[in-house]
Formats: C-alpha cells, sequence, structure tokens
C-alpha cells in the first residue's frame, strides 16, 4: 500500500478494503495464464456476497467463466433491481508507465491506484458497498435486488448469451441497473442511454511457407503478407476516417431531434482531451462532431498488428506471415451478426493475390439505447443530483457492454447506466484509478436510488421495449 | 552432430571440421546480445588463417565490429587477388521450424545444416580451403591474395566505407573476388555480373502518449498510428506491386542488348519456386519478366511490423505506437542517398493528421554492375566449368552485398561473384543448409581459377571502371 494511507481515517480505509483485496487478484479473461485467478476473484466475491447479507450466492454456467449470481427477495410489492457488474479485468502486462503494480494498488492524492479500479471492480463496489450500508442500516433492502457478476465482459461477454438463456427465470426483474460507464464531468457520475455495439476480429495474412530473402530470387515476384494486410487494412477505411467497406453504414440511424438536443446540451473540451492525450491534432469522420463521433457514428480501429521481423536492427526479408486485430464499434440499428458478413465478404473479395487470408471472429455485441426521457432514468438523475453538487448529465456512451444490450433485449427491461468512470480514469490503459471521494458519495448516491425506487412505483409499460 | 555421421568419410568430415566450429559460434550481427560470440568469432577466423599459411593477420576497425586482414603476398610479378567474405550471419532467434538447432550444425542427407552454412561462413570456407589446398600442395600460392573478412554484412556494412577508406593502401589489388551469392542450378555454381543495392529505414507512428479506450470518448476522435501507419505504407506501394514514391524510378537505366540476351539464356522454373514455397500464385510489377523483376528492378518490401495489443484474445485499445521496418533493393542507376531523401520527401509530405512520424534510417548501399564480357568473368567461367558437370550461368542477383560495390568504386578493380548458394539453401531463412558434394566442388574449382589467374596475365585496362 502507498502513501498518504495515514492521511486517510480509519473509516475511510475500510470502505476501500474489500475492494482492494479484489483488485489484488490479476482477474484478466482475455489471457488463460490468469485462468486460476479468474477463480480466485469469482470466489472471493461471492464470499463478500454471503457476508453482507445476499442469499442465494451461486456460479450460473454458460462455459466459460462463471457468472456470479445472489439475491435478496424479501421486499415484498416492491420492484425487483437487477444489478450488472464484472470481474474480469483488462490485460496489464507490463510495468512500463505503471507508476505502481496495477495489482498492488496503492492510494496517492485521493485516488486508488491499480487495474479495475474504476473498470469495473471499483464501480461494482460501488453498488456492492451501497447494499451493505442499506443491510447495515436497516437489516433488510428498500427494494428487491438481483446481482449478477460476469467473469468475460472484457472478451465481449463470451458466454453471456448461454447465461442469460439459461437462468432466464432467475434473472427476471423490472429494470437493470449498471455502473460501468463514465461521465464527462470528473467530479460527477453520469446517465448513460446509449452504448455502442462491438464486433472484433483477427484477420491473418500467410504468404510464404518461411520467411524468404528479400534480395535475391524472391525480392519482387512473392507478394508480401505485411504489404497485403496493408492493402487490405486501406481498403477498410480512408484516410479521411471514413470506412470504405460497401454498406458498412447502411443502417445507422438517424439522430430524433430529442436526441440531438441532449447531445448539444453537453459541452465537451476537446482542448483539455488532446493535452491529456498529447496530440496536436484530433482526427475523424467528416461532417460530424466530436461527440457525434464517439456516441453515435460507427468505427473500425486496428488495435494490434504484427509480422515479421521485430527485433533489434534490421532483417531483409519477405515474411511468411502477418496478422492485425481489428474492433468495430456498431450504432442503432446496426446488427452485429449482419456487419460480419459485410466485412467477410469484402475481406473475401479484396484479398490480394499470392496470400491466403483466415478470419477468426470474436463474440459480438449489438448497440444499447434507451429513450433519454424514460421514468426509472429521471428518477436516477434526481437521486444521483441530491448528493453531487456539480449536475448529473445525461449522455451516451462510446463503449459497449455487451451483457446490457443481452439483458435488455432478453429479459425485456429497461437497463439504467449510472456511470462513475471519467477519462483521468485511465480505464483500459496504464494508471487506472479511481476518486476515493467519487467512491464514497457514489455510495450514498446509489443508496438513494433504491430507497426512492422503493418508495414509488413508476408506471413503465409504454417505455418497455 | 547429426546422424550419417558414419556414412561420411573421415577425409570429407576434416574438410568441413574448421566450417562446423565456425558456425557453432552465433555471430549476428544485428543483435547486441551475441556482441561477445562476434569477437569469438573474429578470432576464431583469425587463428585459422595464421595456422594455414597467411601473414599479417589482423583486425582492420572501423569503430564497428572489426573487419579481418590478412595476405600473402610472395607471387613476385603475379595478380593481386582480394577476396572478400564476411562472419557475420542473420539473426535465428527461434527454434521454430528448424529441424536441429541453428548454431549446432548437422549433416542430414549430403547436407550440413546451421545459420552460416551457405550465408556467408559456408562459401568464406570454400574459398579459405581451396587457399589451404594450394598452400598444402605447393607451399604457396599461384597469385597474390589479400583477404577482407567483414563482421557487418548483415546489418548492412555499416562501417565498410570508414574501413575501406582507412584502409586503402592494405586493400589495393587487381581483382575482387567474392563468394556470397547464388545459383538457379542447385548442382552448380554462377557468376554474377550485378547485385541490387539496398536501403533500409525503420518508421515510427506515435499517436496519443498512451493506449486509448477505443469506445469511450476516444473512439471515432483520435487518429489510430496503426492506421496512420497503414495509410503511409500503402501510398508507398499499390496493389500492382508499383512503387508509388514519386521519383523512385526516375534513375532506373534500361537494359543493352547484351544484357536482354543474357537474361533471355536463362531458364527459370517459376512452377518450382511456387511449389517450393507454397504460394497459389507469385506477385510482381506489371509488364516485366521474373528475371527482370528479381535482378533488374527495384522493390520496396515490408520485413516487419508491429503496434498495439498482439497477446492472445482482443484488447480494444487504439494503440499509442506503431512501426514498421522497410526496405527497398536499388538497381543500376539508382542512387541510394537520393533514393533516402527521395522516400523522406514523401513520408513528410503523406504523414496523416495527428500522429507524429520519426524515421530512422539503416546504412545503404548502392547497387553493383559488371560488363557480362569481362575477361576476368570469362576466365572465371572456364576454371569453374571444368569441375561442374551442368553448365556454369552468367546471372545477376537480387540481393545486395555492401561492401561488393563500396570496394569496386573505391579500389577500382573489377568485382567477380562466384556463387555457390541456391534457393534450396534457405538463406536468411530456416534450415539454412549447403551441400557436402558443391562445397568439395567448389574448394576444386576455386583453386583452378587461382591457378589459371597465376598463368595468365589479362588485359583488362578497358574494363576498368
Amino acid at each position: 500500500m502507498g502513501q498518504n494511507k495515514s492521511s486517510m481515517s480509519k473509516e475511510k480505509r475500510a470502505l476501500l478494503d474489500d475492494l482492494i483485496k479484489c483488485i489484488e487478484i490479476p482477474s484478466v479473461s482475455t489471457d488463460s495464464k490468469y485462468k486460476n485467478d479468474m477463480y480466485h476473484c469469482c470466489d472471493y466475491i461471492k464470499a463478500y456476497l454471503s457476508r453482507i447479507g445476499f442469499e442465494h450466492v451461486q456460479n450460473l454456467d454458460g462455459g466459460g467463466y462463471p457468472a456470479i449470481y445472489a439475491d435478496w427477495m424479501h421486499a415484498t410489492g416492491k420492484p425487483t433491481v437487477l444489478i450488472y457488474g464484472h470481474y474480469d479485468v483488462q490485460p496489464a502486462e507490463s510495468l512500463e508507465g505503471w507508476l505502481s503494480d496495477p495489482f498492488h494498488p496503492e492510494i496517492r492524492d485521493g485516488h486508488l491506484y491499480g487495474r479495475g479500479a474504476t473498470d469495473n471492480k471499483g464501480q461494482l463496489f460501488m453498488q456492492l458497498k451501497a447494499l451493505e450500508t442499506l443491510f447495515q442500516q436497516n437489516q433488510l433492502l428498500p427494494v428487491n435486488i438481483k446481482l449478477v457478476i460476469e467473469g468475460e465482459e472484457e472478451i465481449g461477454s463470451k458466454t453471456m448469451p448461454e447465461i442469460i438463456d439459461k437462468y432466464k427465470a432467475h434473472l427476471s426483474a423490472d429494470l437493470l441497473v449498471v455502473s460501468d460507464t463514465g461521465s464527462l464531468q470528473k467530479d460527477a457520475p453520469a446517465i448513460c442511454h446509449g452504448l455502442r455495439g462491438m464486433i472484433g476480429f483477427e484477420l491473418t495474412v500467410q504468404g510464404p511457407n518461411r520467411d524468404l530473402h528479400s534480395g535475391s530470387i524472391y525480392g519482387g515476384v512473392v507478394q508480401n503478407p505485411i504489404y497485403a494486410l496493408v492493402h487490405l487494412l486501406n481498403s477498410m477505411k480512408n484516410d479521411q476516417g471514413y470506412i470504405t467497406i460497401p454498406e458498412f453504414y447502411e443502417d445507422v440511424k438517424l439522430l430524433t431531434e430529442l436526441e440531438k438536443d441532449t447531445l448539444d446540451s453537453i459541452s465537451f473540451s476537446e482542448e483539455k482531451l488532446k493535452e491529456d492525450i498529447d496530440v496536436t491534432q484530433l482526427f475523424g469522420e467528416d461532417g460530424y462532431s466530436f461527440l457525434e463521433r464517439v456516441w453515435t457514428r460507427p468505427t473500425l480501429e486496428i488495435n494490434g498488428i504484427e509480422g515479421g521481423y521485430q527485433g533489434e536492427g534490421m532483417k531483409s526479408i519477405i515474411p511468411a506471415k502477418a496478422k492485425a486485430k481489428v474492433t468495430c464499434r456498431l450504432v442503432p440499428n446496426q446488427k452485429a451478426e449482419e456487419l460480419k458478413s459485410i466485412i467477410d465478404k469484402h475481406i473475401r473479395e479484396n484479398t490480394p493475390v499470392g496470400v491466403k487470408v483466415d478470419i477468426e471472429w470474436n463474440k459480438c455485441s449489438d448497440p444499447f439505447f434507451i429513450q433519454p426521457d424514460h421514468p426509472y432514468i429521471l428518477k436516477a438523475l434526481s437521486s444521483l443530483q441530491s448528493v453531487f453538487d456539480k449536475p448529473v448529465q445525461l449522455i451516451r456512451g462510446g463503449g459497449t457492454i455487451a451483457a446490457v444490450e443481452m439483458m435488455n433485449q432478453t429479459l425485456e427491461i429497461p437497463a439504467i447506466l449510472i456511470g462513475f468512470g471519467h477519462s483521468t480514469s485511465n480505464v483500459h490503459s496504464i494508471n487506472e484509478n479511481m476518486s476515493v471521494e467519487k467512491f464514497e458519495k457514489a455510495i450514498a448516491a446509489l443508496s438513494n436510488y433504491y430507497l426512492s425506487l422503493g418508495k414509488d412505483i413508476i408506471e413503465t409499460n409504454d417505455y418497455i421495449k
């Protein structure tokens, strides 16, 4: 544990202890070498849930890493809230750039640093600590609560479709609440009414059966698989940021007046972002504002590329193989499965001569959307506002939480996304962190929300999808 | 040591012993972790040269790995032959695909397998064993011999310009002989009258200061350095194999009738090559024959590329950085320094917005050319032909031996390239090897050449550059 330890009250520290222990478990779902840590983390959270008062604590098995289920269903006549979170985290392979070990959290200047500090262990524990507080204060909860905490969010919620299908009855509820998004303001949360979907694939280009000398006898007559990959990737997006795969944009829906107004009400400092990430110029699709680009337009990004010689110095070869990892973010009304066909077709039709191409698809997710004036959303806005000094904004998200859209579709319940992250939280990056003050306020705000949901009965029929 | 050991006569084995011990030293010049091995290899060869009868055995220092010099200058009135070779080898990092350890040579089915078995340790020892044989048979050599064996050929002969300049007097000679090329026929050597030059660079594209989440707040508004690199590389060569950098082809000279005839006299099985490297289709610049493409046209190849997440599974990021290693082969009358300016300008003018680009140039080399009817070449052809059953061809080479062109230019002597490699030798690739029978015949043929050079005096004034 880090410096500034002494400056924090014993009570504050205690509130963080369970979270810190959870972050210390490197539950990286994308890399199989962390398999034991994944199960360890799952068991750790289950033990915690039993301890604070939850019942029926169990694994939901879909064939991959289990999701955790628990419930407390004794608020007769009150709504049932399904709370979703995830216990897996993004990789943090190297210490390069991390000021402290990503899996040995440290508190510095009022922030807790570690992988998962915000995404999602930190935000999950905001929810759990709010419920623990309500249990402690009243020996009961103001609403019925079901928890579903999955272990595969960072790998596209691979087996969540199976889990949701198989345990549909367990998961039935009146609304879904999720804290796995962010806010544009550092000191206040935001409610998110739309998320982008995602599809991802690995593209492997196989050239000759071995690396060849780039000079004698091969240089000029053999297709270079790295160049073939470059031409293929180039054919998918132009240098103006426009995706050039035919039919890619076909199902993108135009924004309504209400959506446009909601977007226009939000100001965002592009200058601050540029400074934060140290680029001289932002870059995106022509003809759209900053927030339209990140929230309402699809993307196609290369997340990783490799091929040939990557060591020190030079090696004059035509390499045997090259590959790239690509993901697309999707927006309403694009459908992940349709986009996969469209991209697959484009790649087949544009594969350069002299190489073989293989496409391996990752699990995918449709985009999510809920009307910005849904009653459960308006209620959440006022509950949050009572705790935070700054205005709680109604935003959309550029990211993807596959499970949200699945549950939204399969369980036919509205999803309320209350997000406490921020760009300075560095989710998916080095030095991920969470403000300790925000953690405390979030616990109070979420308690308020559940108390208020227990008080009023909201007529939502008009809004159910 | 491998199998089939017993099936080889003691005498044959003895002929290979010094070479095998040399291959066992992993003298990889491009990777600094092999630094000690480089010096070890240098010392090993020097000890061998002293043992067989050479004098003035010494290092020539140019600031990098030393070149080895040795001479025997007692053939009064006879020509002085400068023989060039190199003791450094290409990397062979992994055992993937190697049937035996690249640095523990093994003889299988009449071939010696190991890194450097052909390029260049094997061919260097053909020369050295020919001279050792002449020493043993006559206690003297038929011509004056100077040896220069460098340690930086595989990294573009970085400090050879300094060495050649500094030791110009040491290296003065009537002709340069080099065995570091190949033949189109497995069972016969070839004489090479042209080589391509080379320039190489590493291109680094820096985007944001850290990997960013590809969804929320960044996905759609930040230039992806991998995509920027893809667009930049795409702007350099089109999908028809044509290099699209303005002025790139400007100084490429047209072939003379004699050169065309020499080219046309050579048949080459493209089918066999396709089968050997397992590609369904060859690919190159439109409008040129196979041999024109590999010997007389310039190339631009990506030798390696990397950026972003390369581990298991997916990681949905916009990465901070991407880089590519690129080399070009040059042909007469392109000049390396001019091409560097042309490429540098193109990259500066085509750098996508929102990223910073850095170019790091490797040492470069001009192309080499000698008239196919030069007397020293005709003499070499007949000497070789007396030993090999198949016709010894007059070819060009697609590769680059930087030192050859430097010595050709600086020392103003003709260079005779007698090459014993073949595509099945797998130089720069896995399972590099050399035919033991060819090794023996090469020793006899090279002895013949030096004996014949000692007999006649050739009038070469007309041909000196």
